[in-house]
């Protein structure tokens, strides 16, 4: 129910983007064959255009404020298929090809929190150890 | 490969989340059956517990400055079939069903902007007017 304007086709994907105060926008990334929804990250310009021009997710680290390549250290990078904006142009949908795991806990998913009765369950155990991934 | 602490199994789960500074976090909503991804939304407190008590999806507006059920408006509800928080808490994932379409401009999913050499493309037209949808 935004009544923000709708991009023009042909603009440049890259400033059509509505950057939060930060500069950022949060990115949802999704396996394009399974439809296993993986992560959520968060992109700033440079992430968006280094996605672009190598096809290899870029993102933006929050907690330590620096931009980073997916699967850098742990070698669980991610291969884009597709990107997407949404209708107000202010979140990403990347399609991409997961090698391994997306989660740092060394589970396919991020999503592992489940709710039942209110409280929190655990819905899977890792299937690898992040010591593997990150060095022990 | 963040160092934040996993909450404890049991805990509640509202009591999980973590906010950001606005008290607020981003849901990712996925269509449960067919894996496709819908929309991304915000959700404050009392919109996470509204949801999980009533089992329709409640977020909150940024840019209105209000909590709203989805739908209120439209008639394009959301039943929310399952609700899982990431591994950092600091983002949820809705797996509902959607009645009708969840983009205000009529189209199943708000992701319809790819990018082609660099450049803006739309991905598909309305299945419904948003005349229709919200009143002409």
């Amino acid at each position: 129910m935004s009544s923000a304007t709708e991009p023009t086709p042909g603009s440049l994907f890259a400033n059509a983007i509505q950057w939060d105060a930060e500069g950022l926008l949060p990115a949802v990334v999704q396996q394009y064959d399974s439809g296993h929804v993986l992560m959520l990250a968060w992109m700033n310009l440079a992430a968006v255009e280094q996605t672009i021009t190598t096809g290899e997710a870029h993102y933006y680290s929050r907690s330590r404020g620096v931009q980073w390549r997916k699967g850098e250290t742990s070698g669980q990078t991610q291969r884009v298929v597709e990107l997407r904006l949404d209708c107000d142009c202010d979140a990403l949908l990347l399609l991409v090809d997961q090698n391994g795991v997306a989660c740092h806990t060394g589970r396919r998913s991020c999503w592992f929190h489940g709710v039942q009765d209110g409280r929190i369950v655990v819905l899977n155990r890792p299937e690898v150890s992040p010591d593997v991934l990150y060095g022990g």
